[in-house]
């Protein structure tokens, strides 16, 4: 079964706003076993709105739009889907009941607009909406399934998970669509590319897709299937085949982020950390508390954006700033195991570089970045010379920096990573 | 001139991806005077393609495509689209030497695959790729301008910008789109929406989109004119009025971030900050160093997860973290003077909270968190009681402590805020 998704909202066709709600629609068509061939975005314009259903009618079984159910003089998704099918708009008493309630729940009297939330397509099913006011339509007509769900996010999520879904899984279709998620850390997209793309002829039923962010490469196999335990043994074969070719590089076969696998080889390890940071300003400590749970190994952090802070907080000797410079590895190794000392944590990062757009000399350009990991007994290190603006390098370093410390759990031989 | 936006490619139609090169390519267009009126995303499905080039073909004049021009089996927007216009394709061969010339730089053979990205469509338009090996084509047919580009962003934007653009100018549209985007902290996007929306129809030529996220809601309120000077007083007056209405909630009328309009105000009073934080976990930090320069204003920050480094690095009194709890105004109000003294900033911040989704209990309950900022003389404070998960708990609080600082310099009475 084919779907096609429309976004109806003229704010959606200016630079400032992306049709996101297609994200979560699709989640949950491919889970009941549909597709979805085709995304629309269109204006508040009953003409293009109504082009838009009959192309999606043309090769669309099931077509779920979002926006144009609310009260104003813009929403007129009822009227024109109701006009494209023929049909006649009703009042509906329960539903006009409900929401005069709800107005009144909120100690406010109805706006007489909100009346038109009330409008039934003639035929269609209703679908109620616990978070608001306007519901949601089913309409079957012509052999087609038309879907109409407001377009507030949370609206449109609680209607597709309470009344959608489940008359969606009667239909009984038996596809379903499996996947994996791979994520990658120190390769570029085009290296993750060439090592993967080999196998993809050896798995023509599998789609394959790539997106690069700098919390690290994902890779997104695919499969479209009615045997459950096919895929999975397919997809299993392919994420083991994907590893070898990714090697070291690839930190998670489902979906964990950097942080999180940082996370639990702390607790698996019965390990705390401690961080020390300069051009990353906060983004290491930031990540790494992302996760529910991290004060149970992350200590505490400190921000040294000036020398004289790496000396008082974190007790890095200002002779070796003073010959080294605040960016160089012997510093970097002096921030993560001062912090180390300071916090009494078993793992101290340190972070310094230039992260611009100025403060670049030839001898130390922006986007070089030195880091460091301290035990008590050896340190690791590395050091960036990262292209990009200042977002860029900073997001980078981060994602390094907490690569180090998987490294360091992972593959234990000293001076390694 | 109205426009449809096509992205092609089946990644994009999975749960993982988004086509976000139709946000740039709608600022492209509405800066020479096109509005984008419908955009469609599709898979590299022949059929499916044909039918969305053909149906927005209807009703727009220029179509823009990304996507599908790369050299494998699956890139068939070429195909397609000569088919559909019922034209040849044949080989140019001063793009298949580029070609071959590109690959002989980068010190490899050129697959045989790559030729097909010399394939042109009779009559087009060559538009050049600075960034890539597939260049643009630029095709007019049947009263139509259809524009079909790589899908690559960075490849995209260089074909846009320097061969796009400068033949859309020569259309010469008079008409232009003007913009404004102000940015409010410290209200509920339904507040803002119930400040503003009386003035909607004061204005019925201007549009205003509203958005909202942890970082400010932001306003944009657009006017399609042929009168620049017109449009621009217009915005200016619907601004005032704007302003008016959101009183001291509106931190900027041309789209400044909040830790902009924070750098800014710590430079123009000669002021440097310092943060302590618990429960942002090093978020405040990070968002004050995004901007370039912030190292003249910023000196340093302590994320201080434990009561052992509220202590030992920030000077908080452990009997005060006994007596009050971690979490309380009085140990806020303590880390904020006590990074202040530390560091010798002129102003500290101190954050403390529970961000969850454990650590709550029915005094100080998932969402509770304590805000104060210091200079010495005076102590302002703020206390939070936020909905929603951990993520929204920590951007809020980082917000809001931005805010706090803010307010500070421009409603210095004290106490205030």
């Amino acid at each position: 079964m084919k779907a096609e998704i429309i976004a109806i909202g003229s704010e959606l066709l200016t630079p400032a706003r992306l049709d996101t709600n297609s994200l979560f629609l699709t989640a949950e068509l491919n889970d009941v076993g549909i597709r979805v061939i085709h995304k629309a975005v269109v204006g508040d314009i009953p003409g293009e709105m109504r082009s838009s259903f009959s192309h999606a009618m043309e090769s669309a079984d099931v077509i779920v739009s979002s926006g144009g159910l609310g009260p104003t003089d813009d929403d007129r998704t009822r009227e024109t889907v109701a006009e494209l099918l023929g049909r006649k708009l009703r009042v509906d008493d329960v539903i006009l009941q409900k929401i005069q309630d709800r107005f009144r729940r909120l100690g406010r009297p109805m706006p007489e607009i909100n009346a038109r939330q009330a409008m039934v397509i003639e035929g269609a099913t209703i679908l109620p909406n616990p978070r608001g006011t306007a519901p949601g339509l089913w309409i079957e007509a012509k052999g087609h399934i038309l879907i109409l769900l407001p377009g507030v996010p949370q609206e449109l999520r609680a209607i597709m998970e309470t009344e959608v879904k489940p008359r969606l899984l009667k239909l009984g279709l038996k596809q379903r669509l499996y996947t994996r998620e791979l994520r990658v850390a120190g390769l570029f997209e085009s290296d993750v590319e060439q090592r993967v793309s080999p196998l993809y002829a050896a798995y023509p039923e599998t789609e394959t897709t790539i997106l690069a962010s700098p919390t690290g490469i994902q890779l997104h196999p695919r499969i479209w299937s009615e045997d459950r335990a096919k895929a999975e043994a397919m997809l299993d074969e392919i994420v083991k085949r994907m590893a070898l070719a990714l090697g070291e590089h690839l930190f998670s076969t489902h979906g964990e982020t950097m942080e999180e696998v940082v996370g639990r080889l702390l607790v698996e390890n019965h390990a705390t950390i401690a961080v020390a940071e300069s051009c990353t300003g906060g983004l290491l400590a930031e990540r790494l508390t992302t996760i529910p749970g991290s004060s149970a190994y992350f200590l505490g952090g400190v921000v040294c954006y000036s020398n004289e802070l790496k000396t008082s907080m974190v007790g890095v000797p200002a002779e070796l700033i003073e010959s080294k410079g605040a960016v160089s590895a012997e510093v970097a190794a002096a921030l993560a195991d001062g912090i180390r000392k300071r916090t009494g944590a078993t793992l101290g990062v340190g972070i310094t570089g230039v992260a611009g757009p100025s403060g670049g000399t030839p001898e130390k350009p922006v986007g070089l970045v030195h880091i460091a990991l301290a035990d008590g007994r050896a340190t690791s290190a590395a050091v960036l010379r990262l292209p990009g603006d200042r977002e860029r390098i900073r997001q980078f370093s981060a994602q390094r920096a907490l690569d180090l410390v998987r490294r360091y759990f992972l593959f234990p031989s000293p001076g390694r990573a």
